[in-house]
């Protein structure tokens, strides 16, 4: 990319607009090229990214950071499948979502469009280099990568293959383009005008610093405080299966559960649930009234039933009745990932109603908010944001719409009191 | 409201909760009581508003500003027509987007939902205070308004009516709440974790400003350079009425047309076009080679052709190609609405693919772009936003989506590779 990174924006922002114009058979052919390439390819990139875990050995990068950013060939391989998944799939682009009859002669259509050039960042995992920019692709967009220093040699030799693959369709290979160190990221945020989009991948305080250094929309998520709710009339082996998968499936994932909230009715049968969360390693932080079924469970603090742990750890509260159960969330949740166990239809009813989060859900574990489990496809992220796109966002996220009106010379000075009238129809898509 | 704007944002996010799960009937009734108020409390509306421009008066308010201010009989009566069709009109929210089998007894489904709390900035016109609270009941939505300070006694009395109307179905007023004076709205947009959108209705400047001030994401509009683009295949006489009703229908509309691009076969065919313009009163700023065809003209200056006038101004350029018509949407254009002229099918298609702006047109007056005119209802405005909404917006820019699962029961930790596969079945809405 050039020193400047608004100039190396602005070449995206051309480049994109040649994508997104050049029709979704070539846009698939990029990314069969793309896959083909990363097989052919699969020595150098492997010894690129072995160079990058030599280097943060020797930085002494922490084990978790050292798993993340190691590319085995089976994992290019799970990505070149997804990569194959995509080049197959149907154009997103075009799309119509709705018609409509102005009047006579006078045809309305809101299509489907890319969404510009989107702005990247993400840490350590060079995978998601090649997730997020084969879903540009499929979509149409331009797309800056930023991606973690300790990634370097990996991500450049996958960006590489990728302009190499829209080039060898007679695209601007500019269409995606790399973006070194954190300076040069923090320059462009300031490009509202060459910048559509930003997607953070990372921890909560890399969206919020990105959120407030920049006017460009961002797509990301901040934490997840999930609850599972445990009704007067849940049943007690499922309140049990649910609540040791929600918490232990994968405790560092933004939908585990977090905040336990028992219905005071359900106490009694709450040691069973307790004990199963125990043997599986769990700590409880209770309330005075759980611990009392809870044998074993300190007592939580002033920031348990409100922090996000990300371990195995759990709060557990007691609410006297499913409006307290909703109150709660709203107060203290992050509006992530609720849900209810309950034998109750007006319960969950209630629950799925008047839960106010991006993923509402009753008897099913919280793990399962996942754009891969809903059958969106490649997963853009899981957006905590309340507008444009929220939980599991896939291809769909990287979309905007265009209206586009075909007539036949109409003034719109001939509409109005007394002029002709709208038919305003709609129209089979 | 409070002394404290946060106290009374609080206030309407917890009144949003009830509003958002109350049930489309309910809304519908809060809508149908409010036009029933403003009925009975006209005189009373009336006579808040002639205060408001008394004082307007005495401060010499310019007098398009004081044309705004009024409320006219017959203004408010269109209003409460406004108010009764939305009152009448589909309940928008709950409505089903998707709907997947994930596995046997585990169902998802997006269904749309209110964003929540929303913050309208908007200036003079006291009509839009109804217009938006409307809008925003219909959608289960919380509303802090901050009008004008100029039409504070009118907006006053209209918040007031629709307080009075959705505690009449036993909600809580809260849910509509006035913001008074500058200062409490800027206090307001530090609060991202109350408010969840915000909306101004006035000038670009004041898009901007906000934008600049806050993290929350903002539905507004730029600015409006659209294009009309007459191509060597464009019919005089069509070209010629929609030149005319692009720039004089409504100078000072977003949508009029700034700059006319003509291409260089069409130049023979010109004068008719230029002569139309100049006897309605449009000075033109021609091109070099435009000029030659267009008797009257001034010289282009350098902002000529990337200028918003606003007036019966048009800047006219002349182009090899309409690859170049194209290129130069995209370089000085605002990406709100832009239109061809042409009776070329391919050219008409081409142009309609390739131009990204929000509204792309094919022999069609740009005037169009107007959520009335497309049929959308009531609008919320035009948003030069790519996210989200672009282009016109109705009521489903004030809605996000949550998904909604339910299931038997089911682990995540029970899917995967050798354990349950998910079908991913798509189900009819």
């Amino acid at each position: 990319m050039s020193d400047d990174p608004a100039i190396t924006a602005r070449a995206v922002r051309l480049a994109q607009r040649r994508l997104g114009s050049a029709g979704g058979e070539v846009r698939g052919r990029v990314l069969s090229r793309l896959a083909a390439l990363l097989r052919d390819e699969s020595d150098g990139l492997l010894a690129a990214n072995r160079r990058d875990l030599q280097e943060a050995r020797e930085s002494r990068l922490a084990p978790p950071l050292l798993g993340r950013l190691e590319l085995s060939r089976a994992k290019l391989e799970i990505l070149v499948e997804g990569v194959e998944t995509l080049a197959a799939a149907t154009d997103p682009v075009g799309r119509v979502l709705r018609r409509t009859e102005l009047d006579e002669g006078l045809e309305l259509r809101q299509v489907t469009s890319p969404i510009g050039v989107l702005l990247i960042i993400f840490e350590s995992r060079p995978d998601a280099a090649i997730q997020i920019g084969s879903l540009a692709i499929r979509s149409g967009n331009g797309v800056l990568l930023k991606g973690g220093s300790e990634a370097r040699h990996s991500n450049r030799a996958l960006v590489d293959c990728m302009r190499r693959a829209v080039a060898g369709e007679g695209l601007p290979p500019a269409v995606i383009s790399g973006v070194d160190g954190r300076q040069a990221a923090q320059a462009l945020l300031e490009h509202d005008e060459l910048i559509d989009l930003v997607i953070p991948r990372g921890s909560g305080e890399l969206v919020r610093a990105i959120q407030s250094a920049t006017r460009i929309p961002v797509l990301g998520h901040a934490e997840g405080i999930c609850h599972l709710y445990l009704d007067a009339a849940a049943d007690p082996d499922m309140a049990t299966r649910l609540a040791v998968d929600g918490k232990c499936d994968y405790p560092a994932a933004c939908n585990a559960v977090e905040t336990l909230l028992v219905h005071r009715d359900f106490l009694p049968l709450l040691p069973r649930v307790a004990a199963a969360l125990r043997e599986a390693g769990v700590e409880l932080r209770a309330d005075a009234r759980a611990r009392e079924s809870c044998p074993g469970a300190v007592a939580a603090g002033e920031r348990d039933g409100a922090t996000e742990y990300g371990d195995l750890i759990l709060a557990v509260r007691t609410v006297d009745s499913l409006d307290e159960a909703v109150d709660h969330i709203h107060r203290f949740g992050s509006a992530h990932t609720d849900a209810i166990v309950s034998a109750d239809a007006e319960a969950r009813r209630r629950f799925l109603d008047e839960v106010d989060s991006a993923s509402v859900f009753a008897n099913a574990s919280p793990r399962f908010a996942d754009g891969f489990r809903y059958g969106l496809g490649a997963e853009v992220g899981i957006s905590t944001s309340r507008i444009h796109a929220r939980g599991p966002v896939g291809v769909e996220g990287l979309l905007t719409t265009r209206w586009l009106l075909e007539g036949s010379g109409q003034s719109a000075g001939d509409y109005g009191p007394g002029k002709r009238a709208f038919i305003h129809r709609p129209l089979s898509l």
